[in-house]
């Protein structure tokens, strides 16, 4: 593959167009999506509004003339298409740890009411997002329930005795870009008496998802990585219908209750997913949330038969193909792909381990992504431990990334292989986030 | 007392030029500060910066850059000067709501950790702000407490029995405005062998608050109110340094973890407030509340004895003696005051019932806030049921309003009464918020 070959592929690439609805500093290629998103063009215009015009001259009035209130609701029926929810299944809201931590009540709650005294064990991933652990460790404490946890995904469907209440697991993993298979899973765990909790962090805007379709029980998932919604923005919560009107909500507060403005003293859940909510939302970041969903949106990602994403994915596997392509031709044996070759089992990203046995136990890694870094080819690095290695973790978002991009930062990369770039000081010298 | 005297307060008024620091809509008198601060006209040009620099230039390295990681505590830090808290104790944070539950649990393991199995109320008032009875009704259920409503502020002190693990009082009740003696009932609590959690909402930069001073033991509030936060700003809390080695966080996320970007499987809580942290935070919504903050610091409200807040409350209770004053004048007969005329029992804001029953039972006043709306006259409606009355509420913000915007809403009172505007059928037809 040539620099002329990138060219041709984002020639006929169609979705190259979407680019321009990104403002991209200059001299940056970003493949870390995966971690914060790119700015929308349209955000800076939109979020200005909310702040000057809503806020500074509406006021409290703009609770109902600019439909403040409903916007948890709104964003949720945008982003319901993203993950194959049905209209009013879905509410952006808190961060993905506190809805974490509802649903994942909401699910112990029934096992709880089951008449299964036996089942207690929740099952997930040692190597899950570290907060979707220390959510379920806490619930898991309080509330009598053991949290098992495995080490290699094809341990899981044995992990699945009579005890499991809850198979919670992250949908793409964010260490390895491991992409679970929902349907299969789900349905294991629902043949051994469990509900599935998903966590979507690094899937939706990144790879299809049918909710409904793999008859998951509970999802949530974060707002600020490939659905672009600034720093921090707001998370996600779905709730299979089916459990729905059981939903019982720990984080009780007024913006869940039936009648918020009729100030009763006692709690009573609202009919839909308005129980998902719990207090006040942050409407300025909420604002900025709903341009990121809008430029998901935009790339249309329904092919003829209504399968969400089919345009994105195929654009983010021939991205990762092409990249994984380049490393291994043009960094012979000085990486590990850590993430899967197999199509069905990659989200949007590609994680890297080094090759040789030393490096892999040294700073090679950090060092490597460190000065990517400063040549304007930004990924992140995650450290390993005993069990696993250090990765180089790069995300590709085919919104805004090329071809050429790709070609691009392999060419940094060897760049910084061959005149050991790396070994300089200053990449050596950890930050406090990275 | 007249127009001229009204100007002549203003005159000698020392805090007549923070008017300046924010942008009020024209023909508007803003007495909702209490459910919604005014913009700051610092903010647009901060918000504007972090989304259109600070993410979209700086991207992921922000966190380091612009030391998004550290904005929870240096913004409270901020607030820590106004609510007689030291550094490094306060988070800005989530919402009110989730904050609650976060204090009120740790309060709750402390009574289950003690070695007294009767120990198991919770003690509020039933006109206490129902979001917070929510969650104290969720929490109760969840770990075998009882929560036990007062209907009258005199009924506290009795109600402390040594059944009583936590009193969870709102300082300034959003209904009434009566403001609680938090030095008094802490000591009494104390002394019943209970713990204090105080809601701050309607007191953070509207009164003094001493909570060292006081002996308090756990508090929350809202950034949104007399913050001048923005809509749906992160919210607020704090421990007492007693409590904070052992704060338990049933909302364990990875911000609050000791090492978050060590990404190890087992929660490890931060030494110090950090631990009050659960999920990443909205960083654009939390950047308009450091503007907030900022015009409240910048009403220097520092007495020469350190003491917070002399200044805003001497013009505050001012604000409102001035009020009740016209309000009695020149609508004779119309009105009960519902907020105490002690200066030391009320808050920032005064509340109105209808006088006459009949009217107190009807549409009054709703119809008349939504009269008075339509003449700029922003306050608000709270409806009252079989005990209480419903409540005319108007909200005096000492940072951004004049004796002179007082007589003209009373002015406009006289002329919706005299003119029964109050009566056409427009100003009948609830909305969904008010």
């Amino acid at each position: 593959m040539t620099l002329d070959d990138c060219r041709a592929l984002d020639h006929a690439d169609p979705l190259r167009e979407l680019r321009d609805l990104f403002t991209l500093p200059d001299g940056v290629i970003y493949l870390d999506g995966n971690s914060l998103g790119v700015m929308p063009t349209a955000t800076p215009a939109r979020v200005a509004d909310v702040v000057a015009q809503e806020w500074g001259n509406g006021l409290i009035r703009s609770w109902n003339t600019a439909s403040w209130i409903d916007m948890p609701q709104r964003l949720g029926n945008k982003l319901a298409r993203l993950i194959g929810a049905a209209p009013d299944e879905v509410m952006c809201t808190d961060s993905t740890s506190i809805n974490l931590y509802k649903v994942l009540f909401a699910a112990m709650s029934q096992a709880i009411d089951s008449g299964e005294p036996q089942r207690r064990t929740v099952v997930s991933e040692r190597s899950n997002f570290p907060t979707d652990l220390y959510i379920a460790e806490s619930l898991c404490r309080e509330r009598g329930f053991t949290l098992k946890l495995v080490e290699r995904v094809e341990d899981i469907p044995a992990a699945l005795t009579p005890e499991v209440a809850v198979l919670m697991l992250t949908h793409v993993n964010y260490r390895t870009g491991v992409m679970h298979d929902m349907a299969a899973l789900t349905e294991a765990a629902h043949a051994a008496g469990a509900l599935t909790v998903w966590d979507l962090a690094h899937s939706a805007g990144a790879v299809p998802v049918k909710l409904n379709a793999c008859n998951a029980d509970f999802a949530i998932g974060c707002g600020y990585k490939y659905l672009n919604g600034g720093p921090g923005a707001p998370a996600f919560v779905w709730v299979n219908a089916r459990h729905a009107s059981r939903f019982e909500q720990p984080l009780s507060g007024w913006f869940g209750h039936a009648a918020p403005f009729a100030f009763t003293p006692h709690y009573q859940p609202a009919p839909g997913a308005a129980r998902y909510l719990c207090g006040t939302q942050p409407i300025i970041s909420l604002s900025a949330l709903e341009c990121g969903l809008d430029t998901v949106l935009a790339a249309e990602p329904f092919n003829a038969d209504g399968e969400p994403m089919s345009a994105l994915r195929i654009k983010s596997l021939a991205l990762t193909d092409a990249f994984i392509a380049l490393i291994e031709a043009r960094c012979p044996g000085r990486f590990t792909l850590v993430t899967p070759r197999e199509h069905g089992q990659r989200g949007s990203q590609v994680c890297l381990a080094m090759a040789d046995a030393a490096e892999a136990q040294g700073n090679a890694a950090y060092a490597i992504v460190q000065a990517l870094i400063a040549r304007g080819v930004i990924g992140d690095f995650r450290a390993g431990d005993a069990q696993t290695p250090h990765i180089l973790r790069f995300g590709f978002t085919p919104l805004y990334l090329s071809f050429e991009d790709v070609w691009h930062s392999v060419e940094h990369f060897v760049q910084v292989l061959e005149k050991e770039e790396w070994r300089r000081p200053e990449f050596n010298q950890k930050n406090a986030v990275t």
